[in-house]
């Protein structure tokens, strides 16, 4: 089963343009793989406490149709290993109401340790496997 | 030559790993290209209230290193045309004392008018030819 | 009845200290303000759009305790009538698990027209009346 | 003299009314208050790491007028000594062209160490002596 988040846009999310602004995406992604990691009993503030970081190599997004005020919807969040070092979440969003596809991304990550050299702990790895 | 703005982090923009989170890269981008459009003389909040938005369709972003508080950076912007509605923007972000490229972008875009239907903007035109 | 808004803390809400940045406590009053008018059949991004206006004039907040990360907490409205053009939001944000006051607030807002007016809507007048 | 810092709105700091949203100007005061911290050899950043938090513990903030898209406009920050524990700011947001008083705000920290006591750093203690 696909995990997922429910969400509702919140007007300080919108622009000028009235619709929710490019950047706020990311923190729905990012919330979402968070919540993602804490079922699975990952605490990404506990790993940065201990200075080990959880960090997006790379992010690929797809607009296809704009969140607007008041908007339900929900983000899903699938894994995948990509190398020994390297894991990406597949995430979608979805307007709730006619289950529209708004965006869907690829965002790439990896660990790293104090010194910002790749170590994958060995939860996230388990996550992955 | 290329253009590019000047930046400083700010600490509201670093989050709980103590770097500046990732969403806000997409913030310093933004504000690059709609500068960059400014220069160019075309109106982004002006072009928004006649209900002509230029919109991003898709996203892909590098993280290379992570921005720290205090750092200094800019951003620089460069056009392509790629097809006759789209437009791409290639971004980079460059750490001002070491000149370290932090992240490079590609952010490809289309304008839209208040129906949503694709369309090209003369100004907007002109400036990817 | 008061009225109240849920909300759990996501990280990307987080600052380099590891707590809620203080601006965001301002999303979430915001937030729960515009909820309380949907609630009251007012939708703030509607009036927006008429030129209609909502703005705030005065916000006093008392930082009590700081939210962390993964804090559940809901943010309480109560309304009073200031004056003939002026209303005032008595907001309280609230831990979950020990009903801890962590911020109260009073926010005093009025209304404008598009050339900068005070213009008190029906509509509004009559929620605090 | 008064020590200042200049800023410019960015498009993505506004909102659905086309003015900068209400809580980015905690985020200017803050960046403010930051850079005077700064040019005071004290480093906002470096002291959370050593979990010595400077908080705010109460703002009062007047919004005289709103901010629009591309506004040049800077932030003064003074300071007063309010009691043995407890430092004010005093910041004003100044529309850079006519001078216009846009916002005024009393922002009162303290500072508290890893155990969220009182604690006042020897540093902070002369800034305001």
């Amino acid at each position: 089963m696909t995990f997922k988040v429910d969400f509702k846009v919140r007007d300080y999310e919108c622009d000028l343009q009235g619709i929710v602004n490019n950047s706020v995406y990311f923190n729905y992604l990012e919330h979402a793989r968070h919540e993602f990691l804490a079922f699975k009993n990952i605490d990404f503030a506990a790993l940065a406490e201990q200075k080990i970081n959880l960090v997006v190599i790379r992010s690929e997004m797809n607009y296809r149709d704009s969140l607007k005020p008041g908007d339900e919807f929900y983000v899903e969040v699938e894994t995948e290993k990509v190398s020994k070092l390297k894991f990406a979440f597949h995430q979608k969003v979805i307007r709730k109401h006619d289950k529209k596809l708004m965006l869907d991304a690829i965002v790439t990550g990896t660990s790293v340790n104090d010194r910002g050299r790749p170590f994958l702990h060995q939860e996230i790895e388990q996550l992955f496997s």
